[in-house]
């Protein structure tokens, strides 16, 4: 199964994500025919005359692609895996939503006839559209894939498959587990940034120099895609931010204590940023 | 007075911004002297050798330097700056500390001698040692400069002068407020940034991405240096972070709450970060 390419690919919203998925196909399977599925029909012409697509539908009534790949935003997949489901029959379908648990849960009914299996490429840019589509944005990154646990075994190791042959690093983990990662790693950070953004006033701001542009450039990101994402992570993102706030606690108390503590909590939060490598882009 | 240029500097400390301070003088003013005075005899030898300096000291026993820069870390500011006192009688002193409410009360006893004006220079880099030492690292860049309410207005003067010879913005403020500011755009984020890295788990990290990165960078600072910093400043840096938690108050009820919550929380903080500037480097 590990060398497993659809003969044809429909893929629900052509952005950034999609687009870069079209792109990578065209470099590692040419053979492969790539079906955009979108709302706005002269950006799905568009796609199709930079050569990203062979074809393209607003409503498709029949999708006969062997594998779907819902990228739409978060809140907006779950309805559109059910509206591809009804159009495709056979298509195993998949997703790039980087909140895991809502999603699966709700289209992994014992009974569904949809079959199913969640994705969270690590990729991404600050960047959007498919113009700036990039072949290579999966290569050496990491996918989550998230089964449920009645998920046909085929169709996961299809999809895992799909985004080895993309050139990403697959792990397989429970939803509720991915959730939880992301929380800690992706969406706690993103919602630090945004309410250390509000702390200075605009006198202060003049006065801010690198640390506070990184700590804080994640605040930047699109607020519509992010509420998104907070809205569906919920419950992971507060339990993370109680144990945040447990560590703002300590800070506390060490700042009202004294220099050895400051010292002891800066030293090993120091050694655990030195062990991150700097990793590739993504979200 | 805009263009005070000292005839001889001493320097006390020369690392990464003692030897740029060397460097841009160099450059800018090729006639002024420069002393270099320091701890470790052949680091001061190899940074006369290197250029920056005309001649050295371990102890000097009188400096006949018309300004002195002290540039050794925080918690050893008030100690330099009163042995260089002793050494100089007439010169103007000023230091590059990062924090300076504590250093400019215990310098401006009103019956002191000393003639000490407090600077910091926003200006600096991941790298350390003279031998990264730059000639442009304060060009462009903002100084603040927070004279004690007792200080001579020429040696005040002097000082704003001498940092825009070296190509600073200057902006003068009582050091209270310098010490409210810079809480807010830089010591509070590098406590946040410390308090994040602490979340994730060693299993979690592998699946940190660029935005983890980012807003965690400044935690790998040195834990010495910053100790210093947060001891010096932990009042400020607590009412700060007595702000930061209300507005994580904030987040949590509107994640607690619904989308209308959490978009708008997102886009105000989006758009603060979006009117920041990327700035120069410096911490």
């Amino acid at each position: 199964m590990s060398s497993w390419v659809p003969r044809k690919v429909a893929i629900v919203g052509v952005g950034l994500l999609g687009g870069s998925i079209a792109a990578a196909l065209r470099h590692r399977s040419p053979a492969t025919r790539i079906l955009g599925v979108g709302r706005q029909q002269d950006r799905l012409e568009k796609a199709r005359h930079c050569g990203l697509l062979d074809e393209f539908s607003i409503h498709p009534e029949r999708i006969d692609a062997e594998l779907i790949v819902v990228c739409t935003p978060v809140d907006r997949i779950v309805t559109d895996v059910r509206a591809a489901a009804v159009a495709a029959e056979d298509a195993v379908i998949t997703d790039v939503g980087s909140v895991k648990g809502q999603i699966v849960d709700q289209l992994s009914d014992p009974g569904s006839p949809i079959s199913f299996v969640g994705s969270h490429p690590m990729a991404g840019s600050e960047k959007t559209g498919f113009e700036n589509a990039d072949p290579d944005l999966f290569a050496g990154a990491r996918c989550i894939v998230c089964p449920h646990e009645s998920a046909d075994g085929d169709a996961v190791n299809q999809v895992r498959s799909f985004w080895e042959h993309l050139g990403s690093v697959v792990t397989e983990m429970p939803a509720a587990e991915h959730d939880r990662i992301v929380a800690a790693v992706s969406h706690l950070p993103h919602a630090v940034a945004a309410a250390l953004t509000r702390v200075p006033s605009a006198d202060d701001l003049p006065f801010a120099a690198t640390g506070f542009a990184d700590s804080t450039r994640i605040a930047a990101g699109d607020p519509d895609l992010w509420t998104a994402i907070l809205t569906a992570n919920a419950p992971a993102v507060l339990a993370r931010l109680d144990e945040f706030e447990e560590q703002l606690l300590r800070l506390r108390s060490a700042l009202n204590g004294d220099q050895a503590h400051i010292r002891s909590f800066l030293a090993a939060a120091c050694e655990a940023r030195r062990e991150l490598n700097e990793p590739p882009a993504g979200p």
